[in-house]
């Protein structure tokens, strides 16, 4: 995966998800993999931005065209076992926001 | 700095930095843990997350009340010459983005 999303102009929305990681492995990788590659395969998907550090703290922001894109993407079948299996062992705690992005720059020009 | 941040219900706004840091040290460590602390005590400050990868990939979401609290902060003399020592020194690429958070929810409970 890439380190930055390449996203158009705003108007789009993000999906903000802050994690911390139990010790609980249990096939985590493949499966976190697997929905990066499916999430990208959906409809309105713009783009990812992903980093989790030695302790397991994680944030994943998540790029889409619209909340219907959000909203399929959540009630997606094998996205919500994974759900399930984050919530019951993967993830000790979790933040999720979706927000709708207004204004957009990059860097390190000045 | 707790590793969640204690958002009101929404409406709120958030600003999503994510960065590619440089190998330059030269008082990085010092000047963001500043920030933070710098940031905090801003009117409309509701809260910050960070996490920083082994390979120097961050992403930190700071969450205001309102886009005017977003632009007195980032016009913050102090708070002006960190960004521009870290566009000349400490980042390699940073993307930035100002969202509105229209919906949240926290877990694992299901």
């Amino acid at each position: 995966m890439a380190s930055f999303a390449k996203t158009p102009e705003p108007p789009y929305y993000a999906v903000l998800f802050t994690s911390q990681r139990t010790d609980v492995d249990d096939g985590y990788g493949a499966v976190a993999d697997r929905m990066v590659e499916l999430a990208s395969q959906q409809p309105g998907f713009l783009g990812v931005e992903s980093v989790r550090d030695a302790a397991g703290l994680g944030i994943t922001l998540s790029y889409w065209a619209s909340l219907e894109a959000i909203a399929a993407w959540r009630a997606h079948a094998e996205h919500r076992v994974a759900q399930a299996a984050g919530r019951r062992k993967w993830y000790s705690h979790f933040e999720l926001r979706v927000a709708k992005v207004e204004r957009a720059s990059s860097g390190p020009a000045s």
